[in-house]
């Protein structure tokens, strides 16, 4: 046997073991009761040691040493490529300082969730220099072995190929216009009344209501479900999807959108090409790419108005008696696309969103290079704030830079994900209405052709080309902001 | 580290697998979409392989050489005996042969599941004879290594300790008279009219009143979860057991018994010592003293006079609107005290179970002793039906010998431990009627009382004791029938 086929057959024996940790973490959110949580976590605890065994394994080094020398097609290559990157990626760190930092993060993680509460910036601070201080020393080894710069190392575990470079570019661009976009949306909306929902939108409907929308959204639950936890996610495998979402009887808006979104993740994994299941290179792109796929669910698709058509017509059937007015499209477009200054990046709308992710960004990056120090990030927060929003969160650390779990565990690189996922979004959408007539396909109620240009060109792609290959081969052009502002200033303008 | 520390900290390793087997194998019958199957199977196939591994690391046959030499107090002396059970039931057979049963038994089950619809007792024959062969050369294996006849070395696999001698005199006893009793209460009940449910019986509210009863059982929902799967079973672990049933919509009696008989399997494991968690010691003692407990809240308590009041009280309050006398505690007691000679084993009532049980055992002792060809089954079957329950099975081979899955894959041994289960029961109630009146217990709505000796007796013992000495200082004798034909006679006669 080859030693890339041995490399194959082992990277399938570890994707069997992550389906078990994917299915019980799925559990332990939705279904465990509480008293199962002691066990649960160690056994989890044991499944994740003996996952890390086998991706640090001795014999690897050797195989891909062989496998290098070993002739192989494209998508072999691609293939090798991406299982060594997983290899890199486990074996980069030395255990001491992953369980330091797991330690450290766990305990500051710990803390946070009442230190946040209290607003006790001197409390969480004392936990939370450990938290950047481990973190730079990974980023300082990381960047040794990449060649990258310390924080570009750390973006590079969420979103290979993106540097700081680029998201200076792309980021610098979005602030020159959307301060002043947020305010000319503001205006418009000035005199714009919505009903918020009020009284009792039972669970039970409500899920009906989601899983229709699924439904239309080509969801394959013969493949997934749609359960409830706490924290909403999309867990599972390829082959068995678990998407989550939260009700609150007492509105539903919230979790109706929490579904189409979800649902994007979900359709992404359900879309990955089969016949590289189990395999690295059939895995997900990266984090942005996942974000692109469920922001076009959420807000190239979920907040077009023949999708808002769809969404008020179906909550019309689930929620009959409830005032026909706060059911109409016109009080859901106006619903949903409200704009509103706020402290709070997850409860930020469409147009807002990106000023928090950029303003974690900036910070993330200077303290993780070394330019700024921990005890400077209140009044750093501060000032951003008030550049990009208006607000100021000067001695509110709760609502500012406490208010995410993120850094409590060093979590740093991941925040760009999610504003570079609406970026891809919007050009993904451009790109597509060239040969597409969207708006047509999700009036008729049809949208296979949306779902058909996704698989083709995103989905069942997996990691076989690199981001940049990926966007510029679906789209024609790298990505660039200008599809994002066009989207924005369409919709909010 | 002492070498029984060692073996210890190994037992408790496996257990954190074996959690997470229980949990992905009750997901599979619970939860999964169809889709999932082929993947779940391929990781729970992995995850299998590993738990093998574990058990049957080269280095325990030194720990336990080691151990055995160390001065250990009697619970740790009982732990080790359990761990050493266990390792010797992983180690006792070459791979080959266990690879061989595992491929035989499932292409003989799977056939099974459309040879038995169309009668195909010839074409299930060619696939089980392998199934047989390689049964009785398993047989003969944990013969040698254990001293025991062939079937006994089959039995002591799910009831350690028992052995034909003991259940030739048990079952010995109850043929006698259990003949004459089905006979006396078929003519005693001839005259008794029962309403069978008819209607309508949603899924939710069936669900409701079994929540009801699990709470009456004191179920800890803290520590488990009721749901749905074809098959109902008991699963998950100890801190988190997950119970199932099956709602046909148009009748409730089924279930709900169902889930009386599966919360005592569940308050079994909820209530093993938990200073024990994750070592054999800490386990279940074996099939039949798990199915006593079943059967000891279905049977003894569950059919009850003042336990039947309760159902019917609880029913009354879920299914309101229906027929009083369906829902009336006299109708209760009429349909599930109803005896009936049938066929089929999974449908038979507390009275004619013994029958199906013995006979099956009778037929599978002489066949892995070699007494019996299997060619000679259907023939040994339908005289032995018309001896115990006067029904000719001569040429019925899917209501006959065909019916179970037990023999598709070769569990032979399983069978007596229902049997055994039911006479346990009668026994341990017999003994806790001594100090408790059950009666008024049950009447009060607080069950309390029995749980407690039950606790204290069974389910705190774990593995500690043999099953022998479990039995004996609970009910101050060893197994024997007088207690399963007295409660018989009390409620039949
Ligand atoms: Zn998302
Ligand atoms: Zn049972």
């Amino acid at each position: 046997m080859t030693a890339f086929k041995q490399l194959q057959q082992h990277a399938k024996q570890i994707s069997h073991f992550n389906h078990l940790a994917a299915i019980c973490g799925w559990d332990q959110a939705a279904m465990m009761p509480a008293g199962g949580n002691q066990a649960r976590s160690e056994a989890m605890a044991a499944l994740s040691v003996h996952i890390h065994q086998l991706q640090t394994q001795p014999q690897l080094t050797e195989w891909y040493a062989q496998a290098e020398t070993e002739t192989l097609t494209d998508t072999d290559s691609a293939a090798l490529r991406e299982m060594k990157r997983q290899w890199q990626q486990a074996t980069i760190l030395p255990e001491a300082l992953v369980q330091a930092k797991s330690l450290a993060g766990s305990k500051c993680e710990h803390a946070w969730r009442t230190q946040r509460g209290s607003n006790d910036w001197h409390g969480y601070e004392k936990n939370w220099a450990e938290v950047v201080k481990l973190s730079r020393e990974e980023a300082q080894i990381r960047a040794e072995a990449t060649g990258l710069s310390c924080y570009d190392a750390m973006l590079d575990i969420y979103e290979p190929g993106v540097t700081s470079t680029s998201l200076d570019t792309l980021f610098g661009d979005v602030k020159q216009w959307l301060p002043q976009m947020i305010n000319s949306a503001l205006e418009k909306q000035q005199q714009q009344r919505c009903i918020e929902p009020s009284g009792v939108f039972p669970a039970a409907q409500q899920k009906a209501l989601g899983q229709s929308i699924m439904q239309l959204l080509q969801f394959d639950f013969n493949h997934g479900r749609l359960d409830e936890s706490v924290h909403p996610f999309c867990g599972g495998v390829p082959q068995d999807v678990r998407i989550t979402t939260r009700y609150s009887e007492s509105e539903f808006v919230q979790s109706l959108m929490g579904i189409v979104h979800e649902t994007g993740h979900a359709r992404y994994e359900q879309g990955l090409p089969k016949l590289l299941a189990g395999q690295p290179a059939g895995e997900a792109r990266s984090m942005g790419i996942h974000e692109s796929q469920s922001l076009f669910f959420e807000m190239q698709l979920g907040r077009s108005a023949p999708f808002i058509e769809h969404l008020a017509n179906n909550a019309h059937q689930h929620f009959s008696g409830q005032d026909s007015k706060l059911l109409s499209a016109d009080n859901f477009q106006a619903l949903y696309t409200k704009v509103e200054r706020g402290f709070i990046r997850v409860d930020a709308d469409e147009l807002t969103y990106p000023a928090h992710v950029i303003l974690r960004y900036e910070i993330e990056r200077d303290l993780i290079n070394g330019a700024v120090d921990h005890k400077d990030i209140p009044e750093l927060w501060d000032s951003k704030m008030q550049q990009y929003l208006g607000l100021s969160t000067a001695g509110n650390f709760k609502d500012g830079c406490m208010q995410d779990i993120h850094w409590t565990d060093g979590a740093f690189g991941y925040f760009p994900s999610y504003t570079l996922g609406a970026m891809y979004a919007a050009q993904f959408m451009a790109a597509m209405q060239q040969t597409i007539d969207v708006d047509a396909a999700v009036r008729s109620g049809d949208l296979t052709p949306i779902f058909v240009w996704l698989e083709q060109h995103i989905w069942s792609k997996g990691s076989l080309l690199t981001t940049d290959q990926l966007v510029k081969q679906a789209t024609g052009e790298t990505l660039n902001a200008n599809h994002f502002k066009a989207h924005l200033a369409a919709r909010y303008l």
